[in-house]
């Protein structure tokens, strides 16, 4: 890979803080499989964030998908169903992980990425017809959303409020929970989220860890057992000292989460404002460190010859949607390179695009 | 854990070489989910230690019960079942993980940890009265087996014929299969064993690795579409080269993954040999990196002040089996300290044992 | 239930053929599990209609969900999904009972409540990002559809050679096939299916039998073991007789499943041909033995006093949509009371209108 | 079919009360899918024996392995594990139905049949390393057991205190509960056994049925939804008033459902009688409607020129073990037809034995 990638927030390895601590405890002789002292401390880490007293469970997994699968198979019966939205992570890119564990999926359509109170309430009343109905049971939510959006801490609290009051278990999906966090769009804090959803995970890799995301099981009812579901999904790592020791290092004094968040959100700004310079729109706002911008498919052509990235899909006729992904990783320099390289693609003069 | 752990193999992080790979490779962009240059090059080293030319594939994936999940219910149809030793790992020790993918586990008694021909034959027999039964349709070896014992080269080929001849999918769980191949008591090639069997994955975190096994698809037709079942069940990850790393590392020249077998075999041996010298048994011969000691209770709660290990049963009345693994990490001079502790607890004149 | 229904047409016990040939073969000692002498008379009854010679497989279960299950669960892999109208039965009214076998659903916008090749194409294109979307690979049809439409020859056609040229399976849930068949609207014969799709269902349950319906693999690669998966899930009965001699009654010699199924859509034609001679409007066209009425809201409310039937929805401001379904058992005398009364309810100087 | 069958107890259609019951009420117009009158009318008859007032719910399904699927995925979270005796038959005859649904078996060594507590509580014991072990929630009992014979009061009461005391769940599968409950050897009624086990079922195919099975979920806390579960197994049945009618006919005053036991059990009684007054000896005492007699071989290829049954092993070289299983439809004349073949193979002048 000779350009540089925008493609995704998981291109380079870990950050070097993290490296550095798996470099340091590394020979410490300790328990397997979660039941070690940095994997203590780190949930103790997490759990300062939570409000207190956090009496709820947290455990570590591999990998998002992992985090999806156990959190979702753990809490509901064979018949009980997953209200999602169409664009959702868990209906389009993870092979059907959730009805390999035997749930349906109930799709509704996401305004700016997003559930509403309203899209859910329509899906209820349209499955209800019981027992012929899978029974909707649980909400996912993703935040960030798979197109870079936030939910704000009102929109939380309608679906937090409507899910109490029809029985609903709300799980949030933080794969970009950082960069949702870190957002200026938002003005949620963990602790409102853990009080206002029954469980959700806090992702890891796409913020600078090796891998590994933790699962905050905020409802004490839905805690008991989880750790079997871990284990039989093939989720538990004989080491777990390795996830315990990057969320002890990601959730530190200050805790280098927040801020490698808001350095790749900081990056995607600076990346949305190089290209409006450059004269060029956005297919949507940059509220985290995603940026869809539109180009024309010659300027797309030959920012590829340095840059990869993924094209979205066609916006109008001879304009397409590119996606950029910012991370911990993103040097200010590398964005001002894609930007310049824009800007001398993108003059009246300029021959591509004649 | 202020005491020395024999407890497994998997009590410290990496074998420092790996971990410098790691550092060494951090900030290079790479391709996400497995597509990286790291694994290719892995896939590649392994590739070359299985006969010339390997047409299957390789993947790693994160733990040994995702190998096991991913592997068995990628080839098999709901109605097919697995044939495994009711020692067998996947029999008592992943909570259920292989029936959560829908598939029956017919039992066989093992024979110093191994499946015979002779009872695969006997519970075909048994299993017969289709369609009221399911259908036998893979053998589930491990080798090193659970209780460190290991499959000859005869052993594995008269399996293998049996299962070309009744139509089974043959598939080893090799978990500690460097300790296997490492053992004086093995003469099997990792290129015997992949033209022996269907299946077979390479463990990776009982021998130095942070984490990860690598999946070897020996038989062509099984190969197709398996990165979906990775995706499905979630065990492919975002930083697949972390794995491709480290496989890397330990498939080097010359391989590391002999090496650190070797030597955990080794301190196994000097350490069965130490616990002989004081005058106590084995509860089986030491052939890879477990020892199972049989000591006097006294004994055992006396050594447990500054050694962890399992105890496994009693043997006898006031006598107890207890395990001790050794790994990459265990050095000569724990091992003699072990040995030197046991034997002063030993001599007739000890009060201990009053 | 006093007022007399169009609620669906398995409000009646069997037609008493059936009923007769239940009582005449009673005593007569049979082999259990489907292998029974009349099973085997039906299958070669049922294959004499499927074109010469029938080389699949024809098996027997209690109910249409079973069909669905045991047939889909058969032939896919875990990775790979099903096709499916955003309205099929699958997916709308069986309570998850696909995705609890562990595949995903790709629900696509029907027309007419039909598939069409130019929506399967869509999902395909939308569905390709492997191995991180499940494999689309089995195309379900309903024939007669949700709504009571029924494809034509050349439609199953085109979405054969579709299915054929990409590789996928063609399965038809036939709940209301003799309904499809014996439709104006239809000329496709047993035979034009059976050459089209690669195994479909006929159910009995909807057409007269007490229960059952016929599963027919056509494609002779998918038949291989078929009878353990509906021993597996369940749908396998120690009286399989009692499902072949239904059948064997229904494909006698005239079939009377033609028969019947005809007399039900007959009796739907005069049903809508009564509603409209009323004035009154149809929310779809009357192709197979289901009638949809659009009529004002206090027609509706009279008219349930002394007729059961679903309300299907609103069609506009004071009228609803209602369904009224008709079967082997209704009689042209309910048909004319029913229309007579509605009569009665809608003439402009009527006062429930008012 | 020319011979006489003793294969099993569902050679037959139903008895003609049943038939008859069906030809009468053939034209009722009745609510689908389980709400019709007669099946709330054969549960409130059911009901009426099962200590008052009973509390839970009563389901009706068409098969014993769809009883067994849906009883025990209804009321297990994916972790929990089935304890039942290696010879149970959703261990052995059942194609891997409960593992399909995800779920863990865990076999313990049956004592004529049955399950003691002491077997169960070594299970218990056996399966404790948590969470790397499966969790056994729930105890699978049979009664009549598949070798026919019967629990008593005193065994029942214990099986339900330890399930108690361990917080397991005590289900019952009933196929041949009539059978067991007709026994001499029985002192349990089917209020005890309500009182004793969370859920139980009792068979209806066995005992003269066409088909059917009743569902008693007397834990109230388990009948939650468990309609839902029916329907995604496939296991409700549009036409459910055939399964209500049959109940409703088998639980009438007085009860047919034991009188047609009874004289199963009579008739086994009868033909265990004649064989060992032939000189033969039983495997087992025969405590329902199934024998297990010893015969030399030749007696039994003779034997089998006029009857049917099967044989189950071999004794001792040159005897076998065979099956003889009596019904309803079981007459005392062939029952004495069958001794009396038996009686002239079996003098010691018989050329057939030389």
């Amino acid at each position: 890979m000779t350009t540089f990638s925008f493609l995704d927030d998981y291109s380079e390895g870990a950050h070097p803080d993290i490296l550095r601590a798996l470099a340091d405890t590394n020979l410490v002789q300790q328990a397997p499989y979660g039941d070690d002292d940095y994997s203590a401390d780190a949930a103790s880490r997490i759990g300062a964030h939570l409000g207190e007293p956090f009496q709820g469970a947290i455990h570590f997994v591999a990998s998002g998908t992992m985090a999806n699968i156990v959190s979702i198979s753990s809490c509901l019966r064979p018949h009980e169903a997953v209200i999602a939205a169409a664009s959702g992570h868990i209906v389009v890119r993870e092979a059907g992980a959730i009805e390999a564990t035997g749930h349906k999926l109930i799709l509704v359509p996401a305004v700016d990425g997003k559930i509403t109170p309203e899209n859910v309430k329509t899906a209820l009343a349209a499955n209800a017809h019981f027992p012929h109905m899978a029974k909707p049971r649980l909400i996912y939510l993703s935040n960030a959303t798979e197109t870079g959006t936030v939910y704000t801490l009102a929109e939380l609290r309608r679906l937090s409020a409507l899910a109490r009051e029809r029985g609903l278990i709300l799980f949030l999906d933080g794969a970009r929970l950082g960069a949702a966090l870190a957002s200026h769009k938002n003005d949620a804090a963990l602790a409102d989220i853990a009080s206002l959803v029954d469980l959700f995970w806090i992702g890891g890799t796409k913020v600078g860890a090796l891998l590994g995301e933790a699962i905050v099981v905020c409802n004490p009812a839905l805690a008991e057992d989880f750790a079997f579901q871990l284990k039989q999904r093939g989720g538990m790592l004989a080491k777990g000292r390795l996830l315990g020791i990057q969320f002890r290092a990601l959730f530190g004094d200050p805790p280098l989460f927040f801020d490698l968040a808001r350095h790749a959100n900081a990056m995607a700004a600076r990346l949305a404002a190089g290209i409006a310079s450059c004269g060029h729109g956005l297919a949507a706002p940059t509220e985290t460190n995603q940026v869809f911008a539109i180009l024309p498919d010659p300027v797309v052509v030959a920012l590829r010859r340095d840059f990869a990235f993924y094209v979205w899909g066609e916006s109008a006729p001879g304009q397409s949607v590119i996606r950029l992904v910012c991370s911990w990783a993103t040097s200010a320099d590398r964005v001002d390179a894609f930007v310049s390289r824009l800007a001398s693609l993108s003059g009246p003069e300029n021959a591509v695009l004649d």
